[in-house]
This record gives C-alpha cells, structure tokens and sequence, in this order.
C-alpha cells in the first residue's frame, strides 16, 4: 500500500488540493473556490472536503494518506500551527488551523507559509531538480519568497524569513507598503511596473498604454512592448534590472544552487530575464554566480501543493 | 579522558591556535607569527608547530586531541579542503592545506572559512549563546560575515555563502573593490569611512582631522567624533545607518535570532549602534525584527580559535 501525501494550496481565491505520491508526482488534483466570506470554521469545511476528495481517490488506487500539508498566506506559529494573521483572509487571526484540520480529518496536518512550501516544490521536483538548496520569488502585486537549504525550508527564527521582496535595494527609493523605501518589492513587483510607467507618462513619455492608464497591469505592459511601445520595453528591462540587483544580493548572502522566479511578472519571459541576468553578471562576484541556475519556475500551477505534501513528508 | 579540539586563526599577519574543551572554553592559547613569506609549507610548518603546544597542553591535562579546525582567509573548496585562493598569503592558491596539516599532525583536520567559523564560535558561547542562528558581519577595511542556522554554518553550494559585504544597498551607489557599485562594503568598512570623510573635506567641511587627512583610520574618525568634531560624528552615524539597512536586509531574508558585528569599526560602540538600530526599526517589518539581538561580538579575540574547534567538534 503506497505512502500517499495532499498538498493544499490556500489562496484567498482558490483552494487547490493534490494527491502527491513520495517521488513528487500529482496524481489527483481538487480544485474549489476558498469562499473567505464563510470565516476561518467555513474555509476549514472547505478544505477537508478537497482533503476528502484526494484521500478518496488515494483509497481508490489502494494507497493510504499519510498527512496533509497545508500552504497559507500570513505570518503562522510554525510550532503550533495556528495562523496568527493573513491579510487576505478576512477575520483570520490566531486561527488554529492545524488542530481545526486533524481534527476534522484524522490525518497528521502541517501548515506552513505558501511562498516557502512552494519554494520546497520548486526544490524538490521543479526549478530545482537535483539540488539541495533554491531560493523562490513569487513576482506579483507584491514580491515573496522562500528559502530551502540542505533540501529542507529556512523557516527563520519566528517562522518569517525569505521576506526578499522588502530587501532593501535603495535607502531612498520609492515608498513601499511595508513603510520604508526602496524595497525591491517597490521596484519590481506588478505594482511597481504599473506606478512606473504612469510616472513615466506624467512626465511626457509618449506609450500607446496613454489610453488605459487607469487599469494597466503588468501584462497591458509587457504586451505594450512585444508591440514596440518604447516606453513599455524600458519598463520591463528596468524591472529585469532592479531583479538583477536582489539576484546579486542572494547570491552574495546565501550561494545557492538555483534562483527561480514564479508569479505574474514572469510573463515577461526574455525580456524581463536578460537585463537581469545581465546585472547579476555585472555586480556579483564571479565565485557567488559560479554554476548557478536562474530560471522560472517550472511547476507555474502545481508549486504550493507538491511542496505543501513534501512539507508534511519531510516531518 | 576529556576529548579536546584545537581550533586554528590562520591570519595574514599570525596564527592563533587555541585548546578548546567540548563546552566551547579555551584551556590554552599559542600565538605565532604567520610569516606567510615562507610560502605555503612553511607556513604549514608554523600551524603544525602551533597546533603541536595545543596537543601537549592537553596530554598535560590527561585529554586527547581529537580534532583540529582551521578558519582560513581566501576560497576553500570545502570537500577537499583545499585552498583555492587566499588574497592576503603571497603564493596561496590551490594548496590543499587539510591534507598537508592531517600528515604534519596525524589527527583529523577541517579547514573552513574564517568569517565563517567566527561566526560559528560567536553562536556557540559569544554573541549567540543559547540561539541556533546568527549572522556576523566582520567589520574591517572590508566587510565579511557568516551565517549560522540550526548551529550549524550556512556555507552555501561552493562554500562562499556570507559574503554580506557585497549586498548592494545602492546600485548607483560609491564603486567597490569588486567591481560593482553601492555595496555595503563601500558604505560601512573602515576604508569606505575614510574615503566619505576625505570627500566632506573636499568638499570644504571643516573637520579637525584636516591635518592628517592623509593617513586617516576609521578610529581616527571616531575619536575625532567624541572629541566633538561634527564632520566626524556625522561620518561615524551615517556608517551606523548604513549598517542598519544591510542588517533590515539580513533580517527579512534570514529572520535570525542574532545579528552580531565584529571588527575594528567597532570600536565606535553606541556612536554606532544607535543610528544602526534605528534606522532598522524604521525598515524592517515588525514581525521580521521581534525579538531579534543585534549586539557586538562577545569573543573579539577567540571567535574564530573556538570556532574553528567547533567546525571540526561537529563534523
């Protein structure tokens, strides 16, 4: 009777569920709306119902489940698994989300942060096939990340490290969320790339995207300059660059094996990937970028599961 | 018989070698000349020679010495233990040092990173006693640094994880050595504090230090500072603050439980410090700072002696 693992996914969006087998395939994929407004008990149901349809399917093929791993969004109490606080899942704090689960399904549960369990993915059986260490960041509104070393998740002390989108690039740099400046998060994000490029237009840059300047997003841009919109094209090398830099700096720092990119932003394929490489040429020592691989990520859709199952594996 | 390990400083200028008991105390020192103009086997010799007192004390003491760890400056490959390149010993490149010491002695040898081990013994019983992870920032004419996690060093894929000196904090920021531009090194090193302050005095600040602007020291720069010299103090905080934004940076990716500097910049103490930990509070996210030590080395002169031991105790 094989070992079997559910790898969960929670999005403020989607929960996504997989059946993963211990040489990281997806064998079953559940996919429902998380439904947020329903409050953490509602969202819990949910997720035991997408738990339920892959253990299901694992007693189908004569396996046996033998715990779920769970990605969230939000800072979590790793030690206990209680998540203290997610900003995209409204009334989610100090949410005890790995009793509600055990309880509910009879399977040993963990939780973990979704940018670091996919980062684990990423590690495992994706990006970084054949490696033991990989740092992930997830290029989107906001830029996260995840760290693996000696094959296993760098959690940090409290459980937050791999915050590398507010890695400071610039003391004086744009604002950002967070409340300081220069992050790379508030140069390289879609975010970013969008109050750039309405800059740019403020001050006389003559783009096609004029028209649409109040909804662009990051792929209005990178479309914008597939179709020779000079001020477009400058964006997304600008914002290959300043990933460049933050490239460097976790080179510098952490000299890993692979540095992958997941998220949004990543559509920009090339032309996002060359000015960046071209930075990290530029700025990193040669014995730091010696061998190593920057690439995208190479499982877009299954990260957070596969990584959420090898999670609980690794336990 | 108590097991006893000898852990090795090999310095440009001299060899520290220290008696290590397993609870991280140092029970002897011996203290020589490097004279690295005797080239590799000479040197090789003095280490041999130094560890040589170590093992006598401990047969004195009715121990044996079952290890011994060197902290070398320069590029190891950590497998073989074989220098690749060490930029201050004249001659030093593809030496295999482990090997060499392992038939001069007849007792098991590790050979690692110098900034690396410091950062290791400070963990074990300096700055970090009773963490698990910590970062060293080395703060000299250079910056170096090492990265403990689960106590244990964070050497990277080729071994050359730490180099925290050559994070880019500006990346249109002073030229560094290395060939980029806007590295902490160039902001926070004792070198780089020089430089900013001849540049003030060029540009017609009035400082006491006027008179020797020629061979200034970053001490120079701080006493000049509590003598009430207002160039100097301003020089001495911006390094401060400087330092704060690589140490937010270190703090969102690693989230360690100790960030600890050593090195002659030091020396400034709280002149130092203060503008440091402010200009963290002001950038690093709340959780990603909580409870975190950011402190000065605890062991100015016997981190990288019980470091070394450590290296070699663990493996």
């Amino acid at each position: 009777m094989p070992d079997l693992f559910v790898g969960v996914d929670l999005g403020g969006t989607n929960i996504k569920a997989g059946l993963v087998s211990t040489a990281g395939e997806v064998l079953h994929r559940h996919r429902i709306p998380t439904r947020s407004e329903l409050g953490p008990e509602g969202v819990v149901q949910r997720i035991a119902e997408a738990v339920r349809a892959c253990i299901r399917e694992a007693e189908r093929r004569g396996g046996a489940v033998r715990g779920v791993g769970v990605g969230s969004p939000g800072t979590i109490d790793l030690g206990s698994g209680v998540i203290l606080f997610s900003p995209n899942m409204p009334g989610w704090r100090d949410i005890p989300l790995r009793s509600m689960a055990e309880k509910a399904l009879g399977v040993p549960c963990r939780i973990a942060n979704d940018a670091n369990v996919a980062a684990l993915g990423e590690q495992w059986v994706g990006a970084g096939r054949g490696a033991r260490s990989l740092v992930l960041l997830t290029l989107g509104t906001g830029i996260g990340g995840g760290i693996v070393t000696n094959g296993r998740i760098w959690e940090g002390a409290t459980g937050v490290a791999g915050e590398i989108g507010h890695m400071c690039i610039n003391p004086d740099g744009p604002a950002c969320g967070c409340g300081s400046r220069g992050c790379l998060e508030a140069y390289a994000s879609a975010t970013a790339m969008v109050r750039r490029l309405r800059e740019a237009m403020e001050q006389g840059a003559q783009s096609a995207l004029a028209a649409r300047a109040a909804d662009l997003t990051a792929r209005d841009i990178h479309e914008a300059a597939l179709a020779g919109d000079a001020v477009a094209r400058a964006n997304v090398e600008a914002t290959g660059r300043y990933l460049g830099v933050g490239v460097s700096n976790i080179l510098h720092i952490l000299n890993p094996e692979v540095v992958a990119f997941s998220g949004g932003v990543t559509a920009a394929g090339d032309m996002l990937m060359g000015p960046c490489l071209e930075e990290v040429r530029r700025r990193t020592l040669e014995a730091s970028r010696a061998g190593v691989r920057i690439c995208f990520s190479q499982l877009p859709e299954d990260a957070g599961v596969i990584g959420a199952a090898r999670y609980v594996m690794l336990d």
